[in-house]
């Protein structure tokens, strides 16, 4: 526990790398920009695993398992790809250590064993995945195929932050392969929508679904599907992208089929994916000064317990109580903790549990056997309240849904009031830089007006919204004619 | 599908390598020694690891997630461990690859993005999680730490086998730490347990529990727990390990604790593991020359419903009835495929589900129809039998758990016709080259006449079993004295 957070006012930057650290969910590591993911934070992650997981099987994906090498001939192959990617990859050279005749007890790289073609650590997977395929398709007959793998992988970042942008990250890749453009296209929108409907349902944080612009496209893609979400402090966070790749893989790759028609073509693809960055974007839209704010779908603990107690009876007769209440819970798959170490006193237990986020903190005491009753405290506004014991099962079951649906609310809320539609660029200027958030506004649809505007006011654009509405109007830089209005903002 | 297995007889090598592609388990990759796991052979795995998962979140496990690379000046700091290992890991040594100016459109390692520090692919993670547990680590109170990581980890293996021998593997690896030595060798052996009774009643894989010898020790450990198996080709399979590693990890990366009683002491550890090996053991200890024989709880498949039919029609009359039984068996938790394709004939489908090692088949055609019958088919022992729909579920629920039970059966009937006690070398020769199998034999106890035997007949000493009873006795090889016996096999 140690001393308090930092106030999210103050410095919200520092406020997130202190509650990473302090509520146990991740460190950074001795390896420059890796982080350890410690286990009340990796147990946010395997909820989040195991509702996409089941997402994406109900949509039709299999997982599979592909090499984390990738042959620098294979890497180059896809040319924007590489280009994209080699700038910041790690790269595998020898394969072996030996000891330094000059300094025994310590290890030198074996100048014999060195590489034929170096490997580069996957920073993501078309590359390997796609040479794989070629041996997987030739007729019609294997289409489509769709296939998921949840891994690791190694970009070169030079600025990191814990779980926002980490050399090293978690995610999963989905990457399809299709005998048609239109499903492939069909496959983009609906890894989106499942992405958007997660974030929605089970992270609590409402996301905007839309196309980026040319220049923030994932290196390869013909398009980039996002959902953006707004944290706190006015900033944007691209959540999970899902790409529509052409045929340029299945070209690079030479990945064709014999159609019904007899005909051979080029495979179409997309790839799609989410990672450990999403604990990052959890946190950022829910918690406050007391530490994390978790929603209930997520949090790996829903429940916590504390008993007051001076003597051991007491907390004896106390402990009976709350094995019937736990057990009445758990059979409802509801997780709890019943925090009963004599070796901290309650009220740093509540801390405790504030900091950790755990949705809701029950107290119980000797006066409370007295009289059958028992104290329900809720993390999102802090409120508690006496109930009976015998309404406890039902209130705490009420409560979670409550939460759940609580943050969304006041996350869309917070979305709403910083959601501002302008119209010059002076008033874009002011919005970005006094109020932050989302920022909708004509442009012209170049990248250099886009590079301006990103150089003035560090906004980008954040997508074109796929509900955008055509409507007449003129760039807020440029003045030149728009059709539609796309969203800016700064962003992680 | 295509051609026949070569049979075990013939080649069990070929016939082995031959049955994990046919059947898409996995297949080798543009990386040398490394594999792709195909859908059918993850979906394998990710049993394996949900039910894994279980065991050891109930004996009190937390997951966790450590980086993938280990700073040199770590990885050689348990100086065993680093020895180890030194001679076959992947080394990063740069962060950047750049155009080649001399071949546009080819990239090379840019030799300004040189590491300061080589950084090496994680073999295993001692070294990485030791040097982040120091800091977890102060008192009495943050003990015992019971960590589990579900990763990839790299040996730069020269002769490589998909599934039990791969440059990269998928596996998990435990790492605790404990106040006492006490609990770590408690720790040890009830890890070693948890693959037994997983090995044995989910795999129906029978396995010895014993001790390795010191040879055959992990690099950094004081003594390896482990589990062997045996494969129908008589060779024994190294299943899992778990070991007890004393203080010299807490030893090499200073970490200590306060005591109770106020002394500064070193922390006790284990650190225990299976991995993707674990499929290679599968295949070896169940299946036959026509495919794969997976005991139900692993199979991905449980049962596969293939329906037999002229018209379009009867289809349709058989699909009524299918999707009734099938949503029986769904709702007992039974997977279940139906298999209405009609790009392949029946017959095709048979053979396939009995490469795929599907446990229990059932046909049910035009005339079942009629007559309320249909027809059951268990892959284990390829028998047929007719029965009425009606009693279908229960027949197949019953079989599931028959065909289980029969699979360890079997295994341990090959082991115990495959397990020779042996008194003189003559017979010990003999039995290893002919018979095969485990070889209970006395040995003096020396390194130097575990090399010899060895050299002369590739058998190593596979553990000391557990439940090995003293025994007065003379080294099969030496004449020396010895007091109890050890297992001996040839071994993957």
């Amino acid at each position: 526990m140690g001393s308090k957070l930092t106030s999210r006012s103050t410095d919200y930057s520092k406020w997130y790398n202190e509650l990473v650290v302090k509520a146990d969910l991740a460190e950074n590591s001795a390896v420059r920009g890796c982080m350890v993911i410690k286990p009340y934070g990796y147990a946010i992650w395997e909820k989040m695993q195991n509702e996409l997981d089941k997402m994406f099987k109900e949509t039709g994906h299999e997982n599979a398992y592909f090499p984390l090498f990738v042959p620098k001939s294979l890497f180059e192959a896809e040319e924007k790809n590489a280009e994209g990617f080699a700038k910041e990859c790690a790269v595998v050279t020898h394969y072996r250590l030996k000891t330094d005749p000059d300094n025994p007890g310590k290890l030198i790289v074996d100048p014999n064993a060195k590489l034929e073609e170096e490997l580069v650590v996957r920073p993501t997977s078309e590359a390997i995945i796609w040479n794989t395929y070629r041996g997987w398709v030739q007729s019609y007959r294997d289409l489509p195929i769709k296939v998921n793998q949840w891994a690791n992988v190694v970009r070169w970042e030079m600025r990191t932050r814990l779980f926002l942008r980490t050399a090293e990250f978690l995610w999963q890749e989905g990457h399809t392969a299709h005998a048609t453009k239109q499903e492939a296209l069909e496959e983009t929108l609906q890894m989106q929508e499942v992405y958007a409907d997660f974030a929605e349902n089970f992270m609590a944080m409402p996301v905007v679904k839309g196309v980026k612009s040319e220049s923030e496209r994932f290196a390869g893609a013909d398009d980039t599907y996002t959902i953006e979400a707004l944290m706190q402090d006015g900033k944007a966070l691209q959540a999970g992208t899902s790409h529509f790749l052409g045929q340029n893989f299945a070209k690079a790759f030479d990945v064709k089929y014999t159609s019904k028609e007899g005909k051979q073509e080029h495979v179409w693809s997309t790839s799609w994916g989410v990672s450990t960055r999403l604990i990052g974007g959890l946190i950022m839209t829910h918690s406050d000064d007391l530490g994390l704010v978790l929603p209930p779908k997520l949090a790996p603990i829903q429940v916590a317990i504390v008993p007051i107690y001076r003597t051991e009876e007491q907390l004896e007769a106390i402990s009976v109580k709350v094995n019937e209440i736990s057990s009445q819970l758990k059979a409802k798959g509801i997780s709890v903790k019943f925090d009963d170490r004599d070796t901290y006193k309650p009220g740093w237990k509540f801390a405790e549990y504030e900091l950790k986020g755990v949705p809701v903190r029950v107290a119980i005491g000797a006066r409370d056997l007295e009289n059958g009753t028992l104290e329900i405290a809720r993390r999102d506004t802090l409120e508690k309240k006496s109930y009976q014991q015998e309404e406890a099962v039902e209130v705490i079951e009420a409560l979670l849904h409550e939460i759940q649906e609580n943050l969304l609310t006041k996350a869309l809320g917070y979305r709403k009031e910083h959601t501002t539609v302008v119209d010059s660029f002076e008033e874009f200027k002011e919005v970005i830089e006094n109020k932050g958030g989302f920022v909708s506004a004509h442009w012209d649809g170049t990248e250099e007006t886009e590079d301006k505007i990103k150089e003035i006011t560090k906004a980008t654009i954040r997508c074109i919204p796929l509900d955008t509405k055509e409507e007449e109007g003129v760039c807020v830089f440029t003045g030149k004619p728009s059709n539609k209005r796309v969203l800016f903002a700064k962003a992680y």
